[in-house]
């Protein structure tokens, strides 16, 4: 053999969707599409991060038996892969490792950091990682420990996990593959550094990285910039798939050392993509192991004969999708994977002839197909004429089920019992409906599906336990002006595919009313929509103060009454069902403000006025 | 002056109920506990962990604007102090730092951790520290960043503060003060461990420390290990109040070095604790400065001359107050702040006639008076004789507000509008109740209490919008069984008065009902109380996997319904009101499991019957 032969491996990236918590579905998973990328001819398969576990498995980490389930689910992998006839293709699999307890142990076994992580108080037992492990042979030969650990946005990875302090490196086919995971790339001169100083051939990177709209622009130039550092290829393998507040949306990649994309998987579908790398030893650096940097880079030795020499073949670049159609699939996804994961038959929504439910149905049609979507007619007497026409118009479009329960004389019976008038007498409206509704979903096992959009969810324009109920919201981070965007989207993508309007034109045009009182619009009690999306996204999703808002040029009367009204509504806010976040920052776990807050930016002149009352 | 002469000083814990996000209410605090304390003749004033922002304000410390306003209030209390006469008391505040942007840097600008903390990802601006100063002659004179971040069960500290790296030591009348916060005094080898090496007369350490049962009992150990290893005494001030899910129950204490008991404060009430501390300079090790260990020890003087000697009186120590008490007073403390903090005038809720809403109705008079509690009967078909007159026994003996509105008429409107049966039936009932109150808690302003127990979170025994709709649920993390002996000792403690006792002993004695189908009991679909409480405890507090929980020897049925049950209802839990933490694990943002989640341990016949099927 040539020492200075080209040195080639076809890697395969299996984007795949994972069920958090399910460790025999994931492995089964793994198997199916090792199997699949062994027939591809691939010598590395490299999945996901924490693909046995599913992420993220929050709390359950620090569930014991959970941990050591995982470890034994990787070491039986390993021999059900040989098993299986595929001990000769190199797995890289994430999990969840624990050193402690009668479990297998995992290699690398550095002590807590005790300075950061006290023992007295810290309930976490044993020592949980966020680990990826090499299989081979049916055996695990090496295994790595995610080191930098996010803990911002939706992120919680310093509650569940302990640094890894070494850098495993395998050689497979005379190639040297670092093994690294996810947060990794967003860290200079974090462990693609240390690679770069150690001399490897490829970098493998196991993800589990949420969509937000363009992330993907975002990516391809931070895996470049980590492959100049580890001055090698870097193989990017993203999750795909829902789970609760997030849709993951693959978009895997590979990038030469030089940054040159040499293929990248669709968005937000199950995807095996393969690539062939080759590797020219004359090219690479010395190798050094041992410490480097804060890290100890370990080798491990499982072949050095390159594989035969074969015709390469030119990697496949997937097309970027439009925004529109991005957070449609997003949207879609999120909301299938929530409905199919939690083994729900069916859903059902409350349909008002208003253009935030037409697009909820369009949604689920999609996800979940005609016949697994109900929609219902709830009409008052203060609902007009065109309410329940372009309901029933959304319905046919769509071809789901449907069917109306007028409120009136459920509403009239309250009233019996109870005074109520103003805000009292609209609100119990919209929880007549959401009764009735929870009615349905208990009697026939939907999950009610909540149609409040991001604008309303920000400045509380919604009926706690009326509107706001159900197991699933899907446009919950959808701003209004992006659901009318993504209404006239959906229309021309069908149009341009010679296929019905899923969306009633008129549901899109008509002014927004919530038909709780007479003659009522959104625009008596809320600035434009264009105006308070704009504030809330400066407020909300980028944290700006009140000054900082006034800087941008928003009108001061408008932030004022946007950041009053979304400051009050927080307790609202916490008691909403989970929706598929799109955003820079969306309500849930990525925003986490008390109830109790007595924090108030205000205008001068207001201020003022405070003072004197 | 003799320079081995005893040095005197009065050191006062001001153990105060801060507001988040009130900068301006928390410095009038600050000026008004000071004042009383110099009164006292205290040289020094210790206030809890971040006083002028009150704790946890979770997200707002994101809020560059936020952050820049706790900078400047600092700086402007200090000058507020010196101007009421008081600039020559000491004072220790903790406050938000915030070391970039225009606002004034603190002294610590040690860089952020690069490592762990991904700048590209990360959307924390500057760096934010959880911080203290203490603050003398007008100006601010030395400033601590807290190094150890708590991150584990409700703390997100990791999340938001850069750990700081410096441990100022002010010698104040030619007492050396060494500035600690919090979690310090939990990790070994800490900060206390470099003030022990670098030689000091006195730590301490202002806390925000949360109420679980029993923690008292920890908190003093905990401390004595400290001033040990500091080799000196350490004042302990933690704050009072509740803070939506949590309540901190002060319980400020002082040991010496040596680990007497010097002085405790009262729980549950704000309080001024004053210790006369004496420090014989020869008793004194070395001092040191600079570099020990993983910090830099930095050396103020303010004063080396000793305060003139003085008549020291023995520090007073707080009785330990009975476990039911404890418990009782945190939730009464956690109810009351909850709905005065949020300025709502008075409470709703249903009153059934059984011992969970007795039980709440009985919390809330003592929390806010029987004048601001109003509570309503909803009978229905299934309500039994004694539902009604106990719950009347229940209103009349508090003295509360009581009215009855029959549900079966709102009800026979659903039906006639749609067909439910079974449990769809019943939530029904349990949601017009929920309806109705809602609409009485939007007409009058009331905020709506739910009466949900911690054994009926867990299992999901509860209708979603129904009996769980709230703004606080004051016993939620109160299991069942323990439901029972509260009523029990709050009815002995009235007895013990002379006065009436305020729940029916019918509430406590009959068999619990949702009564909402005929004849209806728990233990119909659910083990018996003490069965489940037990198994809850472990499953859910402790995190017990299947065979630990055999391994202690809870039936294995019990076991197995119990975990089915429990892992089922994460959604419910997810729309839950916020109530007050008692135990070691609330549900809420201290239990953080995933809705979508196919984790399931199940006994080996019953996993053998799922693969069947």
């Amino acid at each position: 053999m040539n020492e200075q032969q080209t040195r080639q491996l076809r890697v395969a990236l299996a984007q795949v969707d994972t069920r958090v918590g399910d460790l025999d579905g994931n492995a089964g998973l793994v198997r199916d599409w090792t199997a699949r990328a062994a027939r591809y001819g691939a010598h590395l398969v490299v999945f996901p991060e924490m693909t046995l576990t599913g992420y993220p498995a929050e709390d359950l980490v620090l569930r014991e038996s959970f941990a050591r389930a995982s470890e034994q689910r990787l070491v039986d992998l390993a021999a059900d892969l040989a098993a299986d006839g595929l001990g000769e293709t190199a797995v890289v699999v994430g999990y969840l490792a624990h050193t402690q307890g009668s479990g297998p142990a995992p290699v690398d076994t550095a002590p807590t950091d005790v300075d950061d992580r006290p023992g007295d108080a810290n309930p976490r037992r044993g020592a949980p990682r966020n680990a990826a492990a090499l299989l081979f042979g049916g055996q695990v030969v090496a295994r790595y420990n995610k080191r930098p650990l996010p803990n911002y946005g939706v992120f919680d990875e310093a509650r569940y996990f302990v640094p890894g302090t070494d850098l495993p490196v395998v050689r497979l086919h005379g190639v040297d593959v670092a093994l690294t995971i996810c947060e990794d790339l967003w860290v200079e001169g974090g462990p693609c550094g240390v690679a770069g100083q150690a001399g490897v051939d490829l970098v493998v990177s196991p993800n589990a990285s949420p969509y937000e709209r363009a992330k993907d622009d975002l990516r391809l130039p931070l895996v470049r910039r980590r492959a100049a550092e580890a001055r090698a290829p870097i193989v990017y393998c993203n999750q795909v798939g829902g789970q609760d507040e997030l849709v993951f949306d693959g978009d895997s990649l590979v990038v030469a050392a030089g940054g040159e994309l040499l293929a990248r998987a669709p968005q937000f579908v199950q995807h095996l993509l393969t690539v062939d790398l080759a590797v020219d030893p004359a090219a690479v650096p010395e190798r050094r192991d041992g410490r480097i940097g804060p890290m100890t880079v370990t080798r491990h030795l499982l072949s050095d004969s390159p594989v035969p020499a074969y015709d390469a073949r030119p990697g496949s670049i997937a097309e970027p999708l439009s925004d529109c159609e991005e957070v449609w699939r997003a949207l879609v996804l999120g909301l299938k994977d929530f409905i199919d994961k939690n083994g729900m038959p069916s859903v059902v929504l409350g349909m008002s002839g208003g253009i935030d439910s037409a697009l909820v149905a369009a949604l689920a049609v999609d996800a979940l197909g005609a016949d697994r979507v109900y929609g219902v007619g709830l009409p008052s007497k203060y609902s007009s004429e065109h309410s329940l026409s372009d309901a029933e118009d959304s319905a046919k479009r769509l071809g789901m089920h449907y069917s109306v329960v007028p409120i009136a004389p459920i509403v009239d019976a309250f009233h019996d019992a109870v005074e109520l008038t103003g805000v009292a007498a609209e609100n119990l409206q919209a929880r007549v409906r959401g009764t009735l509704l929870m009615g349905l979903s208990n009697q026939h096992g939907h999950l009610l599906l909540a149609t409040s959009n991001k604008s309303e969810v920000a400045v509380g324009y919604s009926t706690l336990y009326g509107d706001a109920a159900g197991g699933f919201a899907p446009i919950k981070d959808v701003p209004k002006t992006l659901v009318w965007a993504l209404s006239r989207w959906r229309n021309e993508y069908a149009r341009s595919r010679g296929e019905t309007e899923p969306i009633p034109q008129n549901s899109i045009d008509k002014p927004p009313s919530a038909e709780l009182a007479p003659g009522q619009q959104d625009s008596d009690s809320l600035p434009s929509y264009e105006e308070l999306d704009a504030v809330v996204a400066d407020y909300v999703d980028r944290d700006l103060g009140l000054a900082e808002l006034l800087e941008r040029g928003h009108d001061p009367e408008v932030v004022a009454r946007v950041l009053r009204l979304v400051d009050a509504a927080e307790f609202k806010r916490r008691q909403s069902a989970p929706g598929t976040k799109i955003s820079l920052k969306a309500f849930g776990r990525d925003r986490r403000l008390p109830i109790t807050n007595r924090w108030r930016e205000s205008l001068p002149s207001v201020r003022e006025g405070a003072a004197a009352s």
